[in-house]
Formats: structure tokens, C-alpha cells, sequence
């Protein structure tokens, strides 16, 4: 790290920071400007230099502290280089096949789910997606039907094949889930539910992680890097939309996001264009956008009648929609030298 | 709630609507203007509109459904007119008296934990706050002294007589966090976790929910109402600054919520400059700014040594900086009828 | 519009809002409901209701006014249900091919100028595009050539026949900036300004307005509708990206906002990536993504040598990346049934 | 400014740059780590150093460029450490005295402006203020009377000796605006104007700037920076809300600002509650707020009949409320050691 001294730094202040520096273990590098005084910080200890940083800051003739390593480091590129592909029951995600999980956003009945898992198997989906555990604003909607809803996902998994991805909001459930999913989601609420991930992390089943809806790109990987530290590196990354002053759609979906963490880190990356505009309407061209960006997968929600729906109706596609879907995002992803 | 239908809307689609509602057992107004046409839905069954709002949305024949009634009740200052008033062994949270919560980000060790409870009880606070249990954004960062420092702030509690709050992040450490705590409080981070809601909804402590850094006014009362909704009304609301693209502070603390909620709710406002700036030399000025305009209590991070802090040292004051910030509150309460 | 009362309001109160809308000329729907009484709003001068809003808002016994009509008409798609094509020296904006303005951020010299617009041409760029006036943060910057940077783009048409694309900042500098330019460029920073915009209403030049960093979509087509209103209705979109909390990419790309514009208005709109992203390893992978969700248009910036680029180098690719996007953008557009 | 290479990097990429910047007559200054090589640049040619840092960012061998210094100077307090004073007929802007601008949004009539001039004075405000060229995002709504509102607000200083501030929002308007007014207003919209405010600091008339809704400190800063590089340091500052996903309020009044830019500028800096919160009932509460933070003056809209006012009703007080406002305002200013 490097440390920028106020003005107003005397000399004995600066004396006192090179002996606090070097009292703890590092070498210091010392730069004298005409304007500003700068110390570079060299050394071992990296783990801690993050709570060093914060320290110093709040010396008041610090003016400011500037990180150079990145915040996380397993789940980065420069400690994998190599893409990460998370295997699930047959199904590669980080490959060259863009995968695509749908599924209605509630599980309601046996009956729902069937037809839905029916449907999406017959368009090219690969992964049954559908909710049991249900994260809602408001304390008078509908919560999910719990574990029925989960064998009733697991019913339709044994007549499709469908792997079958499902949320887990509460660390007390991942057992009980785990029985029954192939993958667990984490949603976006829960992204810096710290609890939550360790014990994800200390589980080996495959896990995606939702962004959380104010969360940037770094904040992102650190909170899948809490989880690689427990030891499970099948971790999926899914960009879901992020909050800001835009009220037309739900959220405002980061595009730009899928190309830059490319770039940052080695786990596969999926896209959710229903969370992230909220409106069908959206849903078919900004999955387009994501997969011309390069996303190894999409999660799309799909409900026979979007207008009974208990939850979500309005991001909903019918299975008619899903499947015109299918074959515009199937042409996408082969002009991107993908497929579907 | 009222349907908007799009221009493109046919007779018949009306027809479908109108019948859909009589059959939920709705009331119609039907008001078909130049341009517009537009049904207002009456009647019985406030609790699923939301749900049915959102099913209208997904049908493509109408345009808009605008909620007529906000979506939360308890926590509503049109159920309970009068200020609510929450009581912790013997401090009155809500009414004339500021209540000023202080301490240290995080309990390090007894010693610790001991001088700042003397410290900022001579100085006028009235609660010792402290974190046992600390989320961090990176897993690298400390953690917090779990049921140690659950005691260490016991045995302060002990010597000083203030009560004390501290932090729940998961719903199993509730019966631990309860043994000790006065006030539980639930972080930023976890105010949508609606297990953890739920399950404090279900005990009686009085309990401390912070905004969530991208949740709205109006998201942050339902996230009160599903405390509320579960039996629990000692609730205790706390701005602690949102996320926006302005970098200088660490939060962008929302003074205007302050007034907007004592309009909207019942229920007692803390306001947390301490995160909302994260920067020691704005928390005295937005701390006065928060009682000025209305706020109930403070809380405030204390630590003998900012520059040795485990945890957000550069938003922390010293003794003495929080003595004197103290005095200065004490007049700008004055000011507007309150005292400290 | 739709008035909600206060549950405090009087009928005195109720009386006297239905007297004031009557002497206005409106008629009215009232619906009393069990919890809340709603005044429906009909008639003629729908110019001054967003004022009437506004007055009746300002009442303590109103709620909330919902306004039921958009604030914008002749851009809307509701107005001109046909796309509306915009046609600049023979290349059409709006249709079937996907129009590329691209070259450098500012102008710095003819030799540069030439071989970029060359270099441009051959990779199938349709425009040339470069700013002679230029908006920047700092006092310190480079603000571009002026008339001689004008003349500069005009000798790189007169040898590549590319029509030239350039911004406006000043109402006083339209007259001649048109004396050059083919097409009108209205940068982010100058969406609300409207003295600009309603002079260049009043000219004919076709322009490109660009979205404000902090406009919401409806903002946008509200500035749109402020050119259009003085007779200008050759008006092409520009998403550049929106400012948010994310601070890897300088703005936020909101490529949702592409079909959701695409059916809320007739105007043609373009792609910025270099703006949305501020990273030229991120514009060929978001300019994909804006082509597959259905632009009509990009806007690429382009330098022989970004590292000796006056102004935004960090977000210009070179000529040789250029051409290798040009290639990948022209298999997407094939796969969404358009060309380059 | 230092540079931090990319692990990418290799030795010939390390003599390129150090080549590059000592041919540009920069010392170096190098710090091979572990894992990272850093190069610290020092010398002079501070006012390009943005220009370089921009065109080194867009190398592929270097991963961030970090500037060291403020990208303003002379509205530093670093360059003039004493509090600046505006003085505008006799009042004093930054003094301790809070002062207080009040008065119509838009000049409707003779009559109008001569009541509330009156009632606000007699409350005690120091500066008339009111809008005669107003900006809508509406091209339908109203624009402001001109120049006849202008000689308005005049008539209204003869009979009262308020001093007046009123805004300009074209260049081809300072002239005329500058012969009626005291102070001239930079609206939100225009912050990024820059002709605007080149052409302002090129006159020497007192500047009131308003933040821009989507401007960090930082780039506020910097607006300021513009006009002062002009020559005309009679500049104050506005605080009047952020835009941010909250709608309760029209924006978010970020009251930390004050206690920031307290810090980093010698300017006085004025808040707006009006524009702010956008609410009436939220004003006088967030007054006190800005007021106990520190702020030099406030301006507030005033109106003798909020629900007939052409612009900005629900934000406005009415003369009874704004003479109760300001006792309240003068109590708080009291609590912190000013007056108003």
C-alpha cells in the first residue's frame, strides 16, 4: 500500500509513521514531492494490510491510504488463469455451451413445475431452476412452499433430467436443501450474509452467487471469495441487476459487468435478465446482450401463465416466449462462437 | 389499486379484466377517459393486491397498476398515531431525551471495553454499544470476539450500569445474543434477511434495524413489518447513509429520511453518523445535524486508540473528541426542544 | 391524472378540491373506498396538468397525484407508431443496417484525422465522428480546436465521403458548427440544457442527443420532445451509460434501456461503449451486447495511438482493433436479422 | 501520480515507460515488490498530468495510474486557507452570520414578488430570491417570465433593499441578467455548462453554483475551479441533494457535504432544503440540519399560495411557515455559535 501524508505532516509525524511501519514488519519506501510527502509500504503480512490501511487512515495526518493488491485473490484471475468450468451432473458451465437454467420463479404445484420442466427441456434449457425458500419485500406475500416445494422439483428432475438449481436463505437450511438441489443460489439479499457463505463454503455443493443489488464488481468477489476460503471453489457468479435511480426497469442490468469480471476472475459467469429488467418484454433482447457479451449461462424465468403467477408474473415468459427465446439466443451465441 | 390499460387494449380485454376482478370478489370503477381508460379495484382483501398487482402487470393489455395503499401497516403512523416509545432498563428510546448509544466498533478485550464505557458514560451517553459479532467485506478481516465479547460488554454493563446493544447476524445466535443484550441490532447487510426478521419477530428484545444501504424508506418499513408482523413491536429504526455514486464519504447519510419517518412511522429513528460518513472529522456535524433535524438517538463509535482499532478506526472519535462532540449536541438539542 | 387524499382529509376538503378541478374545466370521477377516497381527473388541457399536479401536491390534504398520461408526446411511440428513419448524406439511421459513427475523442490534427477516418472506412464505419468542441471536468484539459478541428473533419469527408458527426456545447456556436457538420451532437452533460436544445429545434439539422449521466428514460424523451417541439424531429438516441455507485467502469452501460426505448419511441437510437465503459477492453464485448439488443447505431472512438491521446485514450481503440470489432459486430447483427 | 504495472509487465514494457516519462522531464521513482512494480512520478508539469495519467491508463502493461494531487487548485484550502467572504451590498456570505435567500421559485407577478419579498424580510432573510429564466424538464411546463421578471425582482429590492439572486442558464444572458442582479445562479443543470461558467468567470459578478444532481465533491469542485480560473473568485457554493434510487424525496440532501467542503474549500457554502426534499413538510427540518452541520446561508422558496404557484408548489412555504421556520432556524444557529 501506499500512504499519502496530509500537508500539514510535521517531521516527528513522519518519523513516528516509518517507526510504526517498520515496528510491524515492513519495509518502507520513502518518496519526498515538492507538494506531498508519499510512503510506500513493501512487505510480507498481506492478510492484514487491509486493517493496517484503515488504521492509519484515521491518523489525522494521513491524508489518504491507497490499496495496491486486489481485495480477494483465490477467486482471482492472476491465482487461476485458466477458466473454471463447475461440472453438474453432466452439464458444464464455464464452457463453450452458453447454459441456460429456467424454471418458474415459485415452485406451486407438482403439475406447474412438470409442465414448466417439460417445456424449457424441450426449448435447450439444461437446468431446472424454480423457487422453494422464497426472499419477498413485503412479510404479507408468498414465501415458497419449503421442502415440498423442493421434492416437487426433485420430482420433475427424475422425469426430465433436469439438474436443478433452487435458493437457500438461511444457513439452517443448506442441509435440507442440499438433499434435494443440484445447486444452491444464493440470492441477491443475502450476498453479504457472511454467516451464509461460510458454511456454504465449508459444503462442496456447487453454488451460485447472485450480486448484490448495491454491490460493486469487487465487492462481489470478495463475498465469493468468502466461500472459496472455506474450500468450495464451484462457485458460479450470476449478474442480476444493480439498484440506482432508474425506475423504469427493477434494476439496471450491468452488461458491462460479464466482459470485466472475464477479466478479474476465473469462475463462471451468468446472467438473469428477469430480475434485472423485470419486465418479459426486456427479458428475450438483454439475454441476447448478455450472451453477445459473453456470459456462460442464463437463468430465465418462465411461467405457463405469467398472470396467475404467485410471485414475479411480470418478468415471467410463457413457455411460448421461452422457446422463440431459445432460437434468437441460439443464434447469438454462435455468432459469438458459442452455442446453446 | 388502479389498472391502467394500455392504448392498445381492446372491449374485450376489458371484458377478460373486469370479470378476472369480479371473480377475486373486487369492486369496480371504471373510468374510460379520451385516451385512458383506467379501473379502479375496491373491496376486501388488501393483503393479496400486491401479489394481484403483480399478476395484472405481466398481461400485456394493460400499462401501469399504481398501489393505492402503502404496503405496510403496523409499523404506520396512520395505525398508531402516537410516537412509540421503546424502554431499556429504565431509558426511554422515542421520547424528549436524545439517547446517545457509544462504544467501540468492535470489543477487543476487557480493558477495552471498560475505559470507553466509563468514558462515554461520563460524557453523557446513555447505552454502550459493541460489536461481538462483525461482518466484514473481506473474509481476510477480523470477525469480531463472538460470546467474549458478549461478556466483556456484560462485565461493562455491570460496572457502569449501561445497557447494551450489539449485533445479530444469524438467526441461530439469537438465545446467545439475547442472554447478553439489551437491544439486538441488525446490520445494514441483514436488514432483508427475513429469516433473521423473522425469528427476532418471534422474541420479545427490542431490537435495532438498520437501513439497508440500497433500500428505500419504504422498503425498510416492510423490512419493520415483518418484526412487527410476528409480535415484536419494540423496534427501533437507524439511518446509517446509502449507497450513491458520490465516493468523498463512506455512505451518503439521508438526513431527510430523519423527518420523512417520524411522518411515517411510529416507531423511534437512531441516526449513525459514524457509518453514514465514515470519516471522524464529519461525525460531530452530522451528528448535530441528525438531532436538529429530529432524530431520537445517536450512535456513535468510540475508541481509545482509532489508530489501533481492530475494526473502522477512521470513523471512530476518541474520549475526547466525543466529550466534546457531546457538549455541542447537548446545545443543538436544546435548540429544538430536546435535551441529551 | 388520479388524486389520492389524505386519510385526514375533511370533506370540507374534498369539497373544495371538487370545486377548484370543476372551475378548471376538468370533470371528475370520485370513488370513496373504505380506507382512501380517489379523485379521477378528466377532460381537455392536458398542456398544464403536470402544473396542476404540482399546485394540488403542495395541498396538505393530498397524498399523492398520479399523473396518467406521459410528459411526452410527438417522440412517442403512441404518436408515430412507425420507427422513424433519419437519413444524412444517404445512410440511413433507423433501418435494417447498423450505422458505425466511430474515430477519435477530439480532433488534434489533419493527418490524424484523415488516417483514422481512412482507416475507419475500410473496417465499414458509416460516419465519422470527432469533437472539435470539448466538454471536460477539469478547466486544465484540453478543450479541442474549435472551427480549425471543423475544418479538420470536413477534408476527411471530402476524401472518404463519410458524413461527420461532431458536438454542439454553445447555442451561440450552432450556426457554425452546421456550416460543417452533417449531424448535431448534444453531449451528456448538456441533455438539460435547454436553451441548446431548443435552438437546435428551431434549425433542421439532424441531431444526436445523448442521455444525461443522471436521466431517467422518461427525462430523456421529455429533452428529446423540447427539440421536437420547435420542429426538429430528426433526433437520434444516444446511450452512453448512467452514473452509478459502480465505479470499475466510469458509467454504468444501462443496456436494458435499448428496447425498452425501442417501444416507447420512433427515434432511432445508438451505442456508446466507450463512454458506458471508459475501458477499451470492454467496448468491443458492450458494443456486441448493444447490437444484439437491438441499436441502431454505435458510436466507437477510434486513435492511431491511445497513449498519445489528447483526451480518453484509456476507452479508443486502435484502427487494427477496430477492424477486428467490426468483424464480430457484423456476425451479431446477422444473427439478430440486421448488417453493419 | 504513481503508476502500478500489471503482473503482466515485462522489463522492456518498464524501460518504455521510464523512457516515456523522463522524456517528458518527469523524475522517477521505482519500486519493484514482490508482487507488484510501482512507479512514483515527481515534477513539475502538474497541469498535464491528467492528460498523461488518461493516456498511460490506456497501455495494456499498466494497471492503474493514481493521481496525488487535487485536481483543483485555487478553490483549495490548501491555496488559501482562511475562510473566503463574499460581500453583496453589504451583506456578508461566509461570515457568521447564516444568511438566509428566500422567495418565489419563479417571479409571477409585481404583486407576488413585492408580498414575499416583504413578509420575508420582516422574518428576517438577507437576499431575495426568485426565478425569471427557469429550467423545466418539461418542454410544457412554464419557462420563466425574462427579463420582466427580472425588472420585478428589482422593484421589489428598491422598496425592500434586499439584494437579489436569480439564475442564468445561457451565456447570451449574462449581460442582461448581470444588470439586475446581485448574484447570479448556476443552476444544477448547467454546473457542467461550461461556457456558461467560463464566460461567468470572465465577469466578476458574485456566483452562486449549484451541485450538479449527479456530481461527486470532486467534480463540483472543479466547476468552481473553472470560473475561478477565469478570474472571478466571488463564488459560492449549493447544496441541494444528489439523485439517488430514493424517490421518497425529489433528491437526496446530502447534508455531509457541508462538513466536506468545509474542509476542502475556503467557499461558502449555502443549502437548499427546497430542492432538496422536494417536500414542504420536510424543509424546515432539513434547514436545521444544514444549519447545525455548518452551512453559511440557506435558500428556500417561499410562496403566498403554494397551490397556485406556476413551479415548485410542493416544496414551497408559505410566508406564516417560513416565519416560523426561521425562528426555529435562529435557535439552532445559536446552538453552534452563529446567528441569522
Amino acid at each position: 500500500m501506499i500512504i499519502i501524508l496530509s500537508p500539514a505532516a510535521t517531521d516527528n509525524d513522519l518519523d513516528e509513521l516509518l517507526t510504526n511501519l517498520k515496528d510491524r514488519g515492513y519495509g518502507v519506501h520513502l518518496s519526498k514531492g515538492v507538494e506531498k510527502t508519499i510512503v510506500g509500504v513493501i512487505g510480507a503480512h498481506d492478510d492484514v494490510k487491509p486493517m493496517i490501511a484503515e488504521q492509519l487512515s484515521s491518523l489525522a495526518y494521513i491524508e489518504r491510504v491507497v490499496p495496491i493488491l486486489k481485495p480477494y485473490k483465490v477467486v482471482g484471475r492472476e491465482f487461476h488463469p485458466d477458466k473454471s468450468i463447475i461440472t453438474v451432473r453432466g452439464v458444464d458451465i464455464g464452457g463453450q455451451k452458453v447454459v441456460v437454467m429456467a424454471g418458474p420463479c415459485s415452485i406451486e404445484t407438482e403439475e406447474q413445475t412438470l409442465e414448466v420442466a417439460k417445456a424449457v427441456k424441450a426449448a435447450g434449457a439444461s437446468i431446472l431452476r424454480g423457487g422453494a425458500f422464497k426472499p419477498s419485500t413485503s412479510p404479507y406475500s408468498f414465501h415458497g412452499l419449503g421442502e415440498d416445494g423442493l421434492k416437487m422439483m426433485a420430482a420433475a428432475r427424475e422425469v426430465t433430467g433436469l439438474p436443478i438449481i433452487t435458493e437457500v436463505m438461511d444457513a439452517r437450511d443448506i442441509e435440507l436443501v442440499s438433499r434435494y438441489a443440484d445447486i444452491l443460489q444464493v440470492g441477491t439479499r443475502n450476498m453479504a450474509n457472511y454467516s451464509l457463505l461460510q458454511e456454504i463454503g465449508a459444503c462442496r455443493k456447487p453454488v451460485m452467487l447472485k450480486r448484490g443489488m448495491a454491490s460493486t464488481i469487487e465487492e462481489w468477489l470478495q463475498a465469493a471469495e468468502y466461500i472459496a476460503n472455506k474450500g468450495n471453489y464451484n462457485i458460479i457468479l450470476c449478474e442480476r441487476g444493480i439498484r440506482t435511480f432508474e425506475t423504469y426497469t427493477r434494476n439496471t442490468f450491468d452488461v458491462s459487468a460479464i466482459p470485466a469480471l472475464l477479466g478479474l476472475t476465473h469462475l463462471p459467469i451468468v446472467a438473469d435478465p428477469s430480475h434485472g429488467t423485470g419486465k418479459f418484454s426486456l427479458v428475450s433482447p438483454v439475454a441476447k446482450a448478455a450472451v453477445a457479451a459473453g456470459c456462460d449461462g442464463l437463468m430465465i424465468e418462465v411461467h405457463p401463465h405469467p398472470e396467475k403467477a404467485l410471485k414475479d408474473g411480470p418478468q415471467s415468459l410463457t413457455p411460448d416466449h421461452f422457446a422463440a427465446m431459445m432460437q434468437e439466443i441460439a443464434a447469438v451465441a454462435r455468432a459469438v462462437g458459442r452455442y446453446v
